[in-house]
This record gives C-alpha cells, structure tokens and sequence, in this order.
C-alpha cells in the first residue's frame, strides 16, 4: 500500500522507505542515472533509479510518459544545488529500489505541461487534460470550496434537501431542456432551471433551512461562461428577514475564502443600493477594484450649445456623465480611438472627451473640440464636480441610460484592467465583494409591451411598495439582493412573497392572468394557503465561483467534462442519434424525417 | 429572532422569554385558558394564554391550525400531572406574553397526524404531508446519513468530483431517459444511469479518490421501491485492491450506522460468496436475521421413487434443497396452504413437505404423504443432514435451480418474517450485514442466447480467470462485491478493468463486436491506453439505506418530492404537455399526432 501521496514526500521521510503510486511525467538519463518525475494529484516527487539495481533499471529503461508505476524506495537528501524549491518534495528524492508497472502507456497526444492547447484539443482527450496539474488544482479547489459550504452550512442548521431533476416545464425566463416520458405518452418533464419553487415549497413545509449543491439546466445560446449544466449553491431559510439572510450568506463566502483560499474578505460587505450602483458605476454588479466613477452632469449641460449633450440632458430616459481618469491626459491618440470603438459595441454613438492640461486655467487649459460649445461657467462647475485634477481626462458619455450605463460602464472596467489604468493606480488588485440592493421588482420591455420580473415573479416587494404593484409597477423596488465580487455577480436572492394575496398581485402586474397562474404555479398558491412562513434565500453560481478563485479564464476549466459551446461533449460525443425504437417508446419522431 | 427551535425548547430554559417560530398543531381552550401546542422542525412546544393577557388571548382564539405564528413568553414548569414525558419540553410550558399572526391558514384537507391517508392524498398535498413529524424526521434522517458519509469520505481524502447530467445514450441495461437537442438537430442527450464511466475516466485521470451523492435515472417500469430519479453514493478508487475497497465502505457504513443510528455494526463484516449464498439461502442478498437455511439434498434425492425429487436431482441445471423449519410441525395446514400458493408466483409447482412427529423413528415418526415413495435410508441421512428435530418441518424446493433459489429463498424469508417464525426464534432482530463476493461474470439468457454482464462490462475478472473468457465465460468469476443488510443490496461495486485488452476480451465475451464498443465506449478504451491505475469502486443506493434506518414503509417516505407508480408528480402535474414552439425548437414531434 501507499505510504503517501507521491506530491507528499518530504523530508520528513528522510531515510524512510516508502511506496508511492504515480504516472511518469518526465524521464531523464543523465550520467547513466535515470531520473524520474513521478505524478500523482499531490503533485511530483523525484525516483532515481541507479544502474547497480539492474532489475529495476532495466524496468526504468522502459518507462516512457505517463506508464503508471509503483515505486518503492529510500527518501534520501537531493545532492547540493540538484534542489528545487518549487515542490514540496524539492529537498528530496526517492532511491528506487522496486518499479513495477502497472499499465504502460501509448505516446499521448499532447505534452501535459504544453500551455498553448487549443481547447479542441483539450475537451477531446479530456482524460489526460484533466491530468495536469492545473485542472488537478482547480477541480480540488472546487471540492474544498464545496465542502467547506457544506460545513458552514450545517452548523447553521441548514440541511440538504434533494429536490426532483425531473420536473415540471414552465416556460417562463430560459428555455427548459425537456425530457419525453414513455408512461405518460405525449408528456414532457423538464429539467430544472433552478430548485427555487421546491425549495420555497420545503419551507411551506416547515423545514426551515434548506440547502442543496444541485446541477440547473438551462438551454440557451452559450456564451463564454454558461454551460447547458451548471451548479449552484442553493439556500433557503423562514423566519428571517433580509439582513439576517445577506449576513448568512455573506458569513459563507467569507468562511470559504479564509478556508479555501486563505484570504480574508471585509468584516462586513458594502451594500449599495442599486439605483446608486447605476449612478455611479453603470451598472448592477460594479468591479470596486476599480477606482474611476462616474460624474452625473445631467444638470449641468441641458443648456450648453451641444446638442449631443443638451439632448439627452433634456430627456428623463437619458442622462450625461463624466468619467474622470486621473493622470489620463496622456493617454496616446491610439488608445482613445480605441476606446471609442469599444462604447461602439454598447450602442454609443461616439466617446466625447476633455483633456485636462491645466486645471486652474479654464477654459484654456483644457483641450477638446468641444469645449468651446461649452459655456465657462459650465465648465467650472464640471472641473469642480468632477474634482479633475491638471493631467487628467473626462471621457463623456451622453445618450438613453441603459446606453450610457452599458458603454461607460464598460469602459470605465476596460480603463481600469488596460495597462494604462493599472500603472496610473486605476486598479487595486485583491477582493472586492458588496451586496446591491433594493432592485427594482420589474423591468419594462419595450419590444413585447409588458413587465417582466427582475428577479423572479415571487420576489417580495420591499415594506410599503405592495401597492405600487398595482399603481405603478415600475416604482416598485424589491426585497432583492446580489452579491458581486470583482464586477460578477456570484450569488443572488431574495426574500419571497409568503402570502398568496400578494403573489398574486405581482402575477398580474406580470399579465399572468389567474388561469395561467393557476396552471402553471398552482401548487405553489396553494402551499401559500397554508400559513406560508416568511422566507427568503439566495443561490450562488458555484461554476463562476470557482472559477474566480482558480484564477481560470473559463467555467470550463473548472468542469471535469464541460460542454463545448455547441453544447457537445467532445470526449463522449453527446448528443448522439438514437434508436428509433427508443423514439417510438418515447412517442415521438424526429422532425428533420420530415 | 428566534431564541431556539420550538421543539428545543427546555427545562434549560426555565424563567427565561422565549421567542419561538412555528405552526399551531393543536389548540385547545380549557378553563378558560388556550393551549397551543406550537411545531417546528424540531418537535412540540405547549404555549399557554391567560385570558388576562387581553391582546395576547384575542390573538389566540383566532388560530386555527396550521396557521403559521411568532411567540414570545415566559418559560415555566408545567403544573404537576400535567408532564409529558414524550417531548423534549414535555416538563415545561411558555406562558405566552405576545403572539402574532405570520400568516393564517386555510382549514387543511386532513389531520396531520392522521395515519391512515391514502398515498395519492399525500404525494397531492405533499407540502402539508412533509409537515408530519415523521417525514420531518425522515428527511433529517436522510441529510444526517448523507453528511456523515461526506465527513468520513473527505477524511479519507475522497473527493467530491460532479459528472455530467446530459450524457451519451448508450442502450445497454434499462433505458435512457432522453433529451433532444436543439442545437444540434436529430440528436440527444441521455440522463446517465450512473456515473460509472465518468468515474472509472476520473480515475483514469489521476484524481485517485472520488465521490459523488448524485442522481440517476432509469426509465424502467416502477416497483414499489423504485423511482424515475433515485440518488447513488458514488464511489472510485485508485491502487486498492478488493479487500482493501471493501474496508474503506464497510467502514463508511459503519460510520453513518453509529453516527446517525447510534448502532455499532459488526467490527468486521461477514463475507461469503455468491455460490455459498446461493446455495444456503438462494439468494445474493440474505437476510440473515432469519435463521433458516437450505439444506442440499440432491444427491440424496438421485434414486428415489419420486420423479418430482428424482428428476430434478439427476439434472445439472436443477437442484433439490430442504428447509427445516424447527418447531414447524405445530403450523396449521392453512398456513401451509399460503405458502404453497406464495412459492407458485416464484414459479414452484408445488411445496412438499415431511412433518417431524417423531425424528428417532423413522419412518413411522414423519407424516408426509411423499414418505412412503422415499427409502429409509434416505429418510434417515436426510433428517442427520438437516439437523431435524421432533416437531420440526421440512420444506422442500425440487426443480431447475433458479425455480427453487427464488421460491425456497423467498419462502425462508416468508417464514422468518411471520408470526409464527418470530414466535419460534427464526428471526432475530437487528442489523445484519454481510458482502457478498465472487459473482460470476456473466449471467446466460436463454431467451436471447448469449451472455450478459452480471454487474456490468466493466468488472474485472478474478485474477486467473481471465482465460475463462474466452474459453468458458460461465465458468469466470469477478472481483465483484455487494453490501447486503437485513435481505437488502444496499451497495454494489468492483474492481474495474483497467487494461484495454482485457476490456475488449470482456466485450468480446458479451457479443459485442469491435465497431460497437469503440462507437459506444471508444473514450473508455481509448483512456485505458494511457495508463490507467488499477482501480475500483462502489455504489450505494441512498433511498433505500435512509429507507431502512428510518423504518419506513416505502423509498417515497424518505424523498421530498417523489414520483408515483406511474412516474407522475401528484404535486406539480409533472410530466405535462408543452407547447408545440418548444417541439418545433428540439426537432421533434408527438407520434400521439399521426
């Protein structure tokens, strides 16, 4: 048997023996010596294997990448300057005296330490990505992550309740994956897009604290980030309101960064309502490391002689804002120009800016063509709002809100990560968690003509906004609450509606009328009925969260077989065709037959 | 905020203000007074309101119950006489000094501690059945085993590593349940039935140890302890042979047994084989609680003048087995007329039977009518062989030996279990676990004529019988175990496969052919190349482990949101129909329409 993990060995087993289990990494022959990296999950030890031992070198001799092999040898001290600081095992090696090989190995596809894979590559033999030490890291993390949820979790009482994978398809929000029942001919079961009924049900219940580590299905159009699975951490709890429920769950990702990743988040997160994170930031789920905000000067500029910025200053749908960015005056042309690309993408139709070469000389000393449209004592109150400083420049943008706040919200990120912004001390590395809030209940979309749910129709409405619900929806702000980190939002909640009267408000201010409400959520009404208690949760994207903490740059890389963005397996290659008699069992046929 | 949960509340907490959350399960009004008994997760409370206390006491007459309340009081000892020692706060009471209404409740459709409801009523209203305090216990019960299993598998370095839920269809075994694609037209994914061949890859990886408490789904015609979606306790491991496998989860269910259960297993479990326990108890799953065993008699049975013993005990794929029952000459004949008629639904033609009247005369002192067609000799080795006693009876089981090991095996268990077999000590409770070991490879279908998988394709053979394969593939055994408690397999695994050639030789073996097996699992034998460890693992049915600790009835009692007989959820109407949008978007379309 193993006397450790082969990443294990250390001088502590100093002229101990000891048997290791691993893979082959690298093998050297140097000085008629052979040396071998051996591998395993805890990372890699150095096996000598000396000529005088003829039966184990003429095994060593054979040894090609990746054989797997059981090695037992004597731990002895690495010659001066042969140690490497970099493993645990560094200061030491492990004189063979026995190699066995357990499996040999074809010559794989792929050196495991080659970095410049593509991910073809990679999902395709999956079974030896997964090997690298990397992809080893990153799924032990994920692990340690979930465990200490689970952990901290417990002791707070909750507990894990399964809720069904096969379940009920209610198209409302993404598209449901459906699954065809063959008892039940011409009948579907959907797979969940999150527990959130069920779990607000095992409340009804009685249970009290809930939780669940579960996989949700969503099938959408993937992007970079979304898998057609994904994991979340799932929680529910009655009786508390909702800064009891963000102090929970705040504590929880506070527990696992000091576990996991050895980092101690703010003692208290910041909470930031979410019309101030707009104003200020553009957008619901602001990166704090990055110190730039915006400047409302809406006021400032109705009367100016530009209509880029009188217009929108003129109309309540729109607004005008100033990015100040410190030092950035010399910032080249190039680099302007690109950003004024990038706005481009979220609809601005230009990037006004100012340079600002002499703060206390106005207008002179600020250089853009459109400071002359602009009045001086304008000009002045700008400069003060804004607090520009000579050596600065103010980026502008001037269009319909949701415009303006996706494309200098945007920009003010892009500014803060480009170089630029991190030697001008635009960006402050480390982790900046805060909680927004007070969302609004809806959100109007113009194409279809109605409210649709923010976060989703069972959302409470915050103490004395239940009758906005039905006078002016769009007034109306919720019991709703992110958590952002870094500029993602890693989890979400809210406290629910427990009383049946108001749900069904806040259907109909959704044109849910009660036939539809009744199908489609009619258990739930009447779980409602019966003394619901007060309750609320949150769920966090477990994928996204780890991703984060791993440093990885996709949620697939913390996925042990992810899904390509054709939503393919390319290892198993699924989808795959199937039977026509599992269709005919299934009572239905393919389309494309047609 | 709560103080503690209402069915913890104690003499601890003796003239102490308590606030208290929970549901109202009783009410009574006596002397004036109101008594509420107040529930939670945790248990019952008894809340009194003084009519002085004006506010309070107006309150309490409108509770009705199951409304949902908050309670603040003073905690006291109940007046003498009025104890009950059956509840954690059977000494105390809260003199309730404010209460609220959370929310009320409308008047429920049943008692909750009626135990006499149908199963459709409760799996309809399931919300309020969950409210039961035996399914609250169930539930606990089931979280309580699952995170004890996690604690002592992440002690031993296991790691919880997710598969995928959308998978390759790969009909082999029961069947898939399906998921058509959308983004790629024609095909589908399936919902795995296990996580069997992402866990040998992780293996095959390098991850060494791993675990999963995950769903699997089959879509197979339900029994009375089956459902669509059931949970497995996944597990794999690197390097370890099978004894060695064996001890690590017969400790992981020793762990949860003393943990969750407060009971110690055995410190080491019995182990037998297959074909032992198929000859003393016809079965691979034994309840060993019953004390009955079968008794071989077929070589006795080879020339008497009784074709239904003879015949069978002169063909090899036959056998005749006795089953003493001590004390079972005082069974009345009516109770011998149903057994007789249960051994026929195993396919038994019938049930002879020798009553012991006297057994030191032979064969004046047995009363069948079969005695006179036996010699005495016969008679006389056959009573030295099974131990018989005067008073005793002896079934027999006389036909193709599948026919007696179903029939005789299930009537030992019949009897055991009866009144009469608990009277005279045939069965003694307790837990009674063992594994059973050395299962053959293959089972023959006659019907189908060829060979399948007993366990599944991916079993190694024990070692020297890999030859067997391809020379006699009955004759093979595999280094397969199952976990058996109380006549139950709670948990099954092997000792997988871990060379490519000895993978083909097996599919070989079960007839299927090179382009099958590399179109079904070309990734398997593709990952083998590489060198994968030697490795193994189990699988432990969660439902059914929780079902038996709990006591309960059916797997339904211990899942929150279970499926029927006939695959529906009673709760949500799941399946249902969907929209023809949604099957026009996943390329298919209902047969139920042509």
């Amino acid at each position: 048997m193993r006397t450790c993990y082969t990443g294990e060995v250390s001088p502590s087993h100093l002229d101990q023996t000891v048997t290791l289990f691993g893979w082959v990494h690298r093998r050297r022959d140097h000085g008629g010596v052979i040396f071998i990296d051996l591998r395993d999950r805890a990372g890699l030890a150095q096996i000598v294997v000396d000529p005088d031992n003829v039966a184990a070198f003429e095994i060593a001799e054979k040894l090609r990448n990746e054989f797997c092999v059981r090695v037992t040898g004597l731990v002895r001290r690495r010659p001066e300057g042969t140690t490497n600081s970099e493993l645990a095992s560094g200061e030491i090696e492990v004189l063979c005296r026995e190699i066995e090989i357990l499996n040999p190995s074809v010559t794989p596809p792929f050196q495991l330490d080659d970095d410049n894979l593509s991910e073809t590559t990679r999902l395709t033999h999956r079974v030896l990505d997964l090997r690298r030490p990397q992809m080893q890291h990153n799924l032990m993390l994920r692990y340690r992550v979930s465990i200490e949820v689970r952990k901290y979790l417990d002791a707070l009482g909750f507990i894990d309740i399964e809720t069904p994978m096969l379940t009920k398809s209610t198209p409302e929000g993404a598209r449901d994956y459906l699954v065809p029942s063959r008892v039940n001919a011409g009948q579907f079961f959907a797979l969940p897009q999150s527990p959130q009924l069920f779990k607000q049900l095992l409340m009804v219940a009685g249970f009290d604290r809930y939780y669940q580590i579960t996989k949700c299905f969503r099938d959408e159009d993937l992007r970079a980030d979304r898998q057609p699975e994904f994991t979340q951490i799932d929680c529910e709890t009655s009786f508390l309101n909702e800064e009891q429920i963000r102090e929970i769950f705040e504590g929880m990702i506070r527990h696992v960064f000091s576990t996991v990743q050895k980092v101690e988040l703010p003692a208290v997160f910041p909470i930031m309502a979410w019309d101030e994170a707009m104003r200020r930031y553009g957008s619901d789920k602001p990166d704090l490391r990055v110190t730039l905000e915006f400047t409302d000067v809406s006021d400032l500029m109705r009367d100016v002689d530009f209509k880029v910025f009188s217009g929108p200053a003129n109309d309540a749908a729109s607004r005008v804002v100033a990015l100040r960015v410190p030092g950035g005056a010399a910032m080249p042309r190039s680099e302007i120009d690109a950003y004024t690309k990038f706005v481009g993408i979220y609809g601005a139709k230009g990037l006004a800016y100012i340079k600002v070469n002499d703060a206390t000389s106005i207008p002179d000393g600020l250089q853009s063509p459109i400071v002359k449209n602009i009045h001086g004592q304008v000009l002045i109150q700008l400069i003060e709002r804004t607090g520009a400083q000579s050596g600065d420049l103010i980026f502008f943008g001037a269009d319909k809100t949701k415009v303006v706040n996706d494309a200098m919200g945007a920009l003010r990120v892009k500014i803060g990560h480009s170089e630029f912004g991190k030697k001008a001390g635009l960006f402050v590395p480390g982790w900046k968690p805060l909680w927004v809030v007070d969302f609004p209940m809806f959100e109007y979309d113009q194409a279809e003509g109605r409210y649709f749910a923010a976060h989703h129709p069972f959302t409470s409405p915050k103490d004395g906004h239940e009758d906005y619900l039905e006078t002016d929806p769009a007034r109306a702000l919720a019991k709703a609450y992110d958590m952002v980190l870094n500029g993602w939002e890693i989890g979400g909640g809210s406290v629910r509606i427990h009383r049946a009267d108001v749900q069904n408000k806040v259907f109909r201010a959704l044109n849910i009328d009660a036939d539809e409400a009744r199908n489609k959520f009619g258990f739930l009404l009447d779980a409602l009925q019966y003394g619901a208690p007060p309750h609320g949760g949150v769920a966090f994207g477990l994928d996204r969260l780890v991703t984060m903490m791993a440093g990885a740059e996709s949620i697939r890389d913390v996925i042990a077989f992810p899904k390509t963005q054709r939503a393919q397996c390319l290892l198993t290659q699924a989808p795959s065709a199937v039977d026509e008699k599992q269709l005919r069992e299934l009572h239905i046929r393919l389309r494309t037959a047609e």
